[in-house]
């Protein structure tokens, strides 16, 4: 079994924005040469996070909607006292969803649903550049 | 170290059913013959997700009142507007606990607490047969 | 590649303490000798979760808020009238953030952002010690 250490670079529109980077996922292991093993996502930040979602324009509509019923935007938190950056909201979500995902694959393919992508979720208060980690194990 | 490739197949009833997976992750573990590694499991699909709880019938009651405060089943979410399948809650729910769970494992034994179970939740609108993956890496 | 396991010990103090393993975390790493691989962390029990956040004390205070929205303390709970033991809430908190984290580590250093730190949230109703299970896969 092996290690192959890459990064996956992301632009985003902040304010809840859903990037689907299952293409990058599946072409940084089709670079690696691994047929079989684990993909560990890890998004550095305590802005965003990583989840699966079916990618399609009603659910980008919904999620910032059900964000908003957890960690409402217009709320005043402690961070955003303490700091100014008015981004508290995007930390509690962040810290909710959380930074890693560990995702199988199996003959050079990743074990995803036919409806399912991967997304990075950016919950910050304005256009971020993302590098997620990457690690994959498997041979 | 190796890689084992497995599947736990789980029949759902769907409408936030929790279905303890435990015995089947460590059967999986001990045919595999590995003492010491992870079990990284990963249900493919957009309207599930894999968590632990204490299997017990209160919280298996409390657990479906809570994802209807965070995600109500009655509010009109985009996606039904999209595709009426009515299942645009499961969606939502199914992002925020997450498709992925690692657990380790040493000297053949889940690292699980005593009143802590590995559990499946299917938010789906109906009875569904799911296919968990799970790839076992250790020795 | 090879496998280290450890345990990091801690005392909390219940009640939605977070608590900051960082440091734990990167001293096991560095003692295993190992350069690049995964640590993958998982908290025994069903009433403690494992996520990243950015460590400061405004946050310390918005996060047991947004968990009052979630799942409620004073609401009632089927686990409380049936165990008595007056901690539905937390159960239901664990279940949402999870017990499992995967942190890549590269060159020997873990890669969190600068403002990102591994914390164990404990949501039971009194003080605990808990030993978090660390699989370190690497080399």
């Amino acid at each position: 079994m092996k290690i192959s250490t890459r990064t996956i670079a992301v632009s985003t529109r902040g304010d809840c924005d859903s990037v689907d980077i299952t293409p990058q996922v599946a072409d940084e292991m089709g670079k690696s040469g691994m047929k079989n093993g684990i993909a560990v996502l890890f998004v550095p930040g305590s802005t965003a996070g990583l989840t699966t979602i079916e990618y399609e324009p009603g659910l980008l509509a919904d999620l910032p909607e059900a964000f908003e019923r957890v960690a409402p935007t217009d709320k005043s938190y402690h961070h955003d006292q303490r700091w100014g950056d008015g981004n508290g909201h995007a930390h509690i979500r962040a810290a909710l969803i959380g930074p890693s995902l560990t995702v199988p694959f199996s003959d050079g393919r990743l074990l995803l649903g036919t409806w399912q992508q991967i997304v990075l979720l950016d919950f910050d208060n304005r256009p971020r550049q993302r590098k997620i980690a990457m690690q994959l194990l498997g041979e």
